[in-house]
């Protein structure tokens, strides 16, 4: 088999702006990913749980997409999120996802039904790579049982990759289990599974994973990027218990506005704390509080 | 305050049908709308979990609920189902069911991020009714938290009433608990609750309520209207006994795959059983225990 280019490194899940009346902001987008470029990320996982892409429709994806590639972000460096509750949105984004030349879509299952078997699961995937019937798609898995609901089993992720080899490449973990990581990278070397948050990243690496897909990596990129360029070195646990710190600090807080009012706070551009329903805004109290911990713990964040 | 009409009675929430590619199709779902109004149905609920509406994009919604207009089927008997996880998707649905004419919408609050709070709830809600911003709408709240998760706490449905009065007119409680439906009976009198089982219509009408949304409509209408039209005579509880017992006999089964394998038995049309990932069909073996379970209690389905 030929050798398939995997991302790998530090790939954080693009928070999306909106402006006061809730429309996406390009703007503030296309800027926000040349600058995490810019502070190390390897990758973009853009429409991604943390970028609020679930409550936006797939022609808001689509314009911002474009937008980004414009713009002039390289495609290759790009990996969307894909995956909806409906077969045929999903389809559409990844195709045109694949038309665009993006590096690979991070897919969710259909996530409004519960109780979904392994063999609906894999219906469901199947059906997409069938339909977008593209030898340049590249499949991570997305799998965030916490918010989904429905995940993707170890014993399914082998069946798609041997359905699919080549093409269902890699995954996100964001169950927050690291034995769940850790059977991944155990039963699929060569895989590029990434863990679903900075705490996992150097115990990831050590087990052969990918790298991470994390929501901190809007803030705080470059320590995270400091990590796994230093590994294999003496500095590692170091580097590993400051970015750990940093998460626990900002985990304390609603995830997404908590993300949104730190960007706001260091560009100074308060537009930046808006998020769509059914999320709320962090209130003023929350946000100093959640400054001020940072601030305390000199923290010196988006470096 | 005027008078508002609600709907009242015994609705089915359409079963989608699907050519062998997986498009919808309108055909036989304009036929299946018709029948369901000839057996009895006093609205329709299309586009609701058991249509598997959120397994089909916006568009396609919008094109099976032309498609039945242009049939003939009079607009106010439609209860379409427009709650997406995208905000905006939910907006544009709500807004062309109202255009349309439809009598209400179900509305599904925001269902991919998990733990919302009331406030967020309440937020979704009132974004879509300000955004489509027409008084013609009417708002029945979908509350089925076993399968969106995020759901309708009595106090929220409190606050949306007193928000926006004549406008959040009714409810569908498929908590599957009684003390949830009672609790909002007794709390909002005059507010349009619906049961989402016809295993408690006669409770829910006996409480002041306004009826069943119920899957199984889709096949025993007929049955479940008798009980509608007759619950305050002597015979209220053998039929509601009777329709009871074939609940419990499908509900053995997957609901939705089994309800469309009962259709292409009754209409001879195998056709009806195709479902959309990630449901699966009901497999040959399972449809004929089904089945003969039915036939052994002598069930007169679809009369």
């Amino acid at each position: 088999m030929a050798q398939i280019d995997t991302f790998a490194g530090v790939i954080p899940p693009v928070l999306t702006p909106f402006a006061e009346d809730l429309t996406p902001d390009h703007g503030r987008f296309v800027d926000h990913c040349k600058w995490l470029l810019a502070q190390g990320a390897t990758g973009l996982a853009v429409f991604g749980t943390t970028g609020e892409a679930n409550s936006l429709s797939v022609d808001e994806r689509v314009a911002l997409l474009d937008a980004a590639l414009e713009a002039g972000i390289a495609p290759d460096l790009m990996m969307p999120g894909t995956g909806c509750a409906a077969l045929t949105d999903t389809v559409r984004l990844t195709g045109r996802a694949v038309a665009a030349g993006c590096g690979g879509v991070l897919m969710l299952p259909p996530f409004y039904y519960k109780g979904i078997s392994d063999d609906g699961v894999f219906r469901s995937i199947a059906e997409v790579i069938d339909r977008v019937g593209d030898s340049r798609l590249r499949v991570y898995l997305y799998h965030i049982p916490p918010v989904a609901q429905v995940g993707f089993s170890v014993d399914v992720v082998g069946r798609l990759i041997e359905a699919f080899p080549g093409i269902v490449v890699g995954l996100k973990d964001s169950s927050g289990d690291w034995s769940n990581t850790e059977a991944l990278l155990k039963a699929f070397p060569g895989f590029a599974t990434f863990s679903g948050s900075e705490v996992f990243l150097l115990d990831n690496l050590r087990g052969g994973g990918a790298g991470t897909i994390t929501a901190t990596g809007n803030v705080n990129l470059a320590a995270i990027r400091a990590l796994y360029d230093a590994w294999q070195s003496e500095t590692a646990e170091a580097l590993q218990a400051e970015i750990t710190e940093v998460r626990k600090v900002i985990q304390a807080f609603p995830a997404i506005p908590a993300l949104k009012a730190i960007l706001g706070s260091y560009h100074d551009d308060l537009a930046w704390r808006t998020v769509r329903p059914p999320l709320l805004d962090l209130e003023a109290e929350q946000v100093s509080k959640l400054l001020n911990s940072l601030q305390s713990h000199d923290f010196d964040l988006a470096a």
